[in-house]
């Protein structure tokens, strides 16, 4: 962690960095503490060693995704059925990205395959190294997209991209990813995490971490909401109780002073008030979610 | 207003076309009337001078963004609180052309920054001129995107693309806004009002003004409908709506007879027969909705 | 059928393949067969002759679409009104397609206006031939879209695309066609076909038909769902019904021994186990679900 910027390594690098439910129960915790850290303002998540993620360990053998109901699991959220039945490993870990009330920024610096091409689609923004590959391969192993992709992919490139990629498992270089919207960058590998950084830094140093978070969570929520209205009601809200913090004052004087702002306000832990997290599941718990 | 196309002229250009609740009020009282007004068939929103809109006229100072609890408003929809709160007054604004039933083209000439960058959000098409500028800025000043553009921005770029502009509060030039997909199109200065008249003239000399406003109701509020099947529905009973009217007769005997229609329906007030509008929000009024 | 691919064949080449009454309710017989046909794994639907569908047969004249209530109409989902209205025989035809389990690819070989631009929206992959031309004219001939395209368009191209397209009612080349992201490819016509093909190959000889069709339901119907929780629940169970079946033990053994898998599991008729489909329409059947 340096100047407000955490960095989350997937880091398993003898293993092409594949995924565990170790890993997954680590990443959740790791959001999570994120999340409570007010000092941390924006998460950078890469991977050790040549590769991001090269997906589920299949060490396991073909029996890998097979034996699901009786497989021994860390306590914790993966210890906790949902709807009756063992909870996805991959969702575990994304959606622990997806509460995090900062920005969270993808840099893909290898194979990024499987989970690894699924986890980062809960993440804000995602930058590619040239040597990035990826990979929805879920057909090609008989199991469906998970990391509740099902939900993000169409959302990030679009319904058609989705199903092309996912119909053939196709394995495709980080200038198919940039056609298709995955990647909004890329980058030669050497100047990858110092984009990462330097996007970074542009926020941290020119935004309110309280604003920003509640903004995050109000635009992420609204995908799920199905009118403008909605929006409406909750950004009148939200804006009423901003005011009454210290920092849209000190913005507007850092504005008219023609100088940085120094935001005061801290991020409490818990809902922005007045602002509408993601809407909550029927039967399930959302992290930092009362 | 000529040839079917009213043109409404954000018009401070002494304060770069800065908003106030005043022009909030204008702003839906427009909208409201270029609906109600059958003459009217398209809508082109530009700025008058070098600026589009700079955003909310900060001449409160520092307290600009905290006394909206106590700051005197306008009679009519502004004073009108929204699930207990004051009501955003961008909302007010963007809220209004959303609800209207005719094409609504946003004309940007210059600087477009807080709420003129988000006010264009909720129409229909957004083409920019060379020297514009883009900037979500809300972060910078401590408070949160408004206008709904919470809703509004991840449908027209993508979440990922939102969210990077949102949380950097970044300003971007043309260029930026439409390899994001802020804008369609970026033309010099010179032909910016050309090009958007070009597009009004090409709606109103060939399309049935009832058809089209049904269309636009249609088109917005199945973005919030969860399955093709309630579009199946809406559209087979429009279909038959449209069909006792005099316009399908007229624009397939005109193709018939490779000839321009002359469509004779009216568009009467109100939502067009069997056409559903934005979903009703459970405590506000939609303008223009019984 | 070759190959696991079967295609379909829009066949009135002496009328531009003009959509009719009969050909909807083939349409829809043809994508329910497919469903039903284990050996389907990926269907093809282009246009006999020079178009690809012209759209509504005109030979009505200027009746046309002003006679809705009264036209006989074939026995069978066509017969069934919706909503008490008759139904749009265009959604007939675009919502069996929707609801087929295979992904299904749309090769675009010439003009495609009318219900020939909206019947795609509801196929997963868009491939035209150069001289394909697509018009959403409903409003020139005073109709609305239909086809479910008001849900469907949006969701494909933009909000913004859709109602510059559908406000002009302008009939437009492929390559604004790709620029729009309407398709997600142009090839020189004879390439047409084969490229088709190439991508129904790459699909059946990679991945699982179960586990295709069961991706296809969740990716399509996550697109109604609030949350990506609601993805996180439905993922979990149908990977643990998946892990049932044989298909990832013989994926993984295959990827583990770099061999093409052999997929021993059938697709069964009816919703894969585990897997929402389309959000059932309150008053309506969605073709093969119960």
């Amino acid at each position: 962690m340096a100047g407000g910027v955490a960095t989350v390594w997937l880091h398993r690098p003898d293993r092409l960095n594949a995924f565990t439910l170790t890993m997954a129960d680590e990443l959740a915790a790791v959001a999570a503490a994120a999340d409570a850290d007010d000092d941390v303002r924006v998460v950078v998540v890469t991977g050790a060693g040549r590769a991001f993620c090269a997906g589920a360990d299949l060490g396991g053998g073909p029996g890998t995704f097979g034996d699901r109901r009786t497989r021994a699991r860390p306590p914790g959220p993966l210890s906790q059925d949902i709807g009756g039945f063992p909870r996805d490993a991959g969702g575990v870990a994304s959606l622990a990205f997806a509460a995090l009330r900062k920005p969270v920024i993808a840099a893909i610096n290898g194979p990024a395959v499987g989970i690894g091409a699924t986890l980062p689609l809960a993440m804000d923004i995602r930058i590619a190294g040239q040597s990035a590959r990826f990979g929805f391969v879920f057909g090609r192993v008989g199991i469906v997209p998970e990391a509740a992709s099902s939900w993000f992919l169409p959302r990030v490139v679009g319904i058609s991209q989705a199903m092309e990629w996912v119909a053939t498992g196709r394995v495709f270089d980080a200038a198919e990813a940039l056609r298709g919207r995955l990647v909004s960058r890329v980058v030669p590998d050497a100047e990858l995490l110092p984009t990462a950084y330097a996007l970074a830094r542009e926020i941290v140093a020119n935004t309110s971490g309280v604003a920003v978070a509640a903004a995050r969570q109000l635009l992420w929520s609204m995908l799920g909401a199905s009118s403008p209205w909605d929006a409406h009601r909750a950004e009148s809200r939200a804006l009423v109780e901003l005011g009454e913090g210290p920092d849209p004052a000190e913005g507007v004087a850092a504005f008219l002073e023609k100088r940085r702002p120094r935001f005061p306000a801290r991020l409490d832990p818990g809902p922005v008030a007045g602002v509408p997290r993601w809407p909550a599941p029927p039967d399930d718990v959302i992290p930092g979610q009362p």
